[in-house]
């Protein structure tokens, strides 16, 4: 049965200093939403947490409008329909849903199609068979185009988008390196993932290690960090390298926004060795590469040729503390919030 | 008759503090090259003088190895046959060739195709059917792809490359906003070759000029300036806009060196708004443009589309002072040299 109130974590303020705070949020208590006709009444199950959601805290111009302050944090999430006014998805049947930092929502039917897991757990469709993993698979069919003997650096290794993209190098048959924060990510992209090596960026001699890791230089470079990364890849890059923007983690999170300079270099350095540097957003991809991503890496999952880890927190009212891990570099695999105790 | 000796200009010192100086060349006096069995002797018609000379005056990494000090000049000539061991190139053939800064040249005639003028002069192969000409075809055909109703900037907008690539520009349909140096310059841009607005980059409101000239933005920016233009272009650029990275005259010539700043700025509108920055060498794109190029701009050329115009200085012991003039923006059109006096 359910219960008279839903709950929410709205936006309390914008991020003071560049930094996300816990008080920047705010849990509420909200009345439990009614479904219409031809709507569904959803619990919400898992709910994503990405990197993508700290720009949105920040009142500038950005891919798209920033969330306003008192209302729900934006978000993905997997849930199951608990009540139902449409005949096409009953009670029980799970969706995927962009309905933000909620417990639970209200969707119109027609807007949400049936998951079907076909022996994958419901949640990977927000980690590696969703949109991270999406992003990762259209940014490296797209753009970085690794082929065999070539040499392809990513970085935040060990989460869900820069695992796929070392994973898909390797397909590939490149030399994949891997930069992650701490000896327990590196270990991990190289002993599970079977990257080639991986370089702890926090290393004082952090761009040394890199270029004894790239022998032969580096043909692919999937651009998820931004500042210091980047100044220590740029002369590494070889002739016709290709340079995905997917991110700027170190810019966005404003841990690095004063590290402004380096335009020159990198403009002399793209005339020079011919380089692509593009950005993409990926749902921009997904007319292109939506079918060929599921039948490929659903395959590549079922096969085991594919890795994915988890990092899930119990609790919505957690979200906030589980988010700012994130920012910071403390999660471990795809960060998740278990919204329901029910969830599977 | 063939005189005894022969002339050269070689790099006599590399540019001190940035700016090239009359200085920095030296005029020398050779024996008379003699050709060998399948040779001929070459004398020097026109030669090209092109922005790229002013990077390999640097021991920099480049595209290409720098000019060593006493060497001669790197470039690109028409030539006639003066003396032929060859059937296939008898005296008075015209070649292009790649001889440097030299009045006379012994070349291997299977290494040289005979120029067919049919209706153009020959040395419109140096500038508008060379190089310059296919360094704007194939950036704009590769990277750049403008379309109807889309707006196409491009710097040095009266010289050889940039007054091609807005000529193609218009030909696709978009508008074209030239930018120059100078009053001259810019209405030449726009009263000869048709560009719909030019912006002076030395009026001290020219990012505020620009703006007003792109009312709805930017999709196309053809990049061979650097500097202080790419920062008035970077916030106008539009969603998925192209910047076809040709040159950066104002970085190399070291008049702006010192302005690192912007990276930043740069890869977060990379990121934000899609846009894909990708340098290129003009010769890397020769096998898949150089027909299509050839076909259509020669098309062009005949049917009264496409104007050039040519800046000829009389003499090679002139070349430094025109290629100087060149590099600080005084010239205004191609840049030749007329090397010899029985030249067409």
């Amino acid at each position: 049965m359910t219960s008279a109130t839903a709950r929410q974590i709205v936006l309390a303020s914008r991020p003071a200093g560049g930094r996300a705070a816990l008080s920047d949020f705010r849990l509420e208590e909200v009345p439990m939403p009614v479904p219409g006709e031809g709507q569904v009444l959803l619990r919400i199950d898992y709910l994503s947490l990405d990197p993508y959601m700290r720009g949105r805290m920040n009142d500038a111009r950005s891919y798209a409008k920033p969330t306003q302050i008192g209302e729900a944090m934006p978000g993905e999430s997997v849930a199951t329909v608990i009540e139902s006014n449409d005949a096409t998805l009953p009670p029980g049947a799970q969706v995927l849903v962009s309905a933000g930092w909620v417990s639970h929502a209200v969707a119109d039917a027609r807007d949400l199609s049936p998951l079907s897991a076909d022996g994958i757990a419901t949640r990977a469709y927000l980690g590696v068979l969703g949109m991270p993993g999406f992003t990762a698979y259209a940014g490296m069919a797209a753009i970085g185009k690794p082929k065999s003997g070539e040499t392809v650096v990513v970085g935040a290794a060990s989460g869900p988008v820069g695992s796929l993209v070392g994973q898909l190098g390797k397909i590939a048959g490149a030399r994949v390196v891997g930069i992650a924060g701490g000896a327990k990510k590196c270990s991990y992209v190289v002993d599970e993932l079977g990257f080639d090596a991986a370089i702890d960026h926090r290393t004082p001699d952090f761009a040394d290690q890199l270029a004894n890791a790239c022998p032969k230089g580096i043909d692919v470079y999937f651009e998820n960090i931004g500042g210091a990364v980047w100044k220590a890849v740029l002369p590494l890059l070889n002739q016709y390298g290709r340079v995905p923007v997917c991110g700027l983690m170190a810019q966005t999170s404003g841990n690095n926004a004063d590290a402004d300079d380096g335009l020159a270099s990198t403009m002399r350095a793209i005339l020079t060795r011919s380089l692509t540097v593009r950005g993409y957003i990926n749902y921009g991809f997904l007319p292109e590469y939506r079918d060929a991503f599921l039948r490929d890496v659903g395959g590549f999952l079922r096969a085991g040729q594919v890795k994915h880890l988890e990092d899930v927190t119990v609790g919505l009212e957690n979200a906030p503390q589980a988010f700012i891990d994130m920012i910071d570099g403390r999660n471990f695999g795809k960060v998740l919030v278990r919204v329901s105790d029910e969830a599977a």
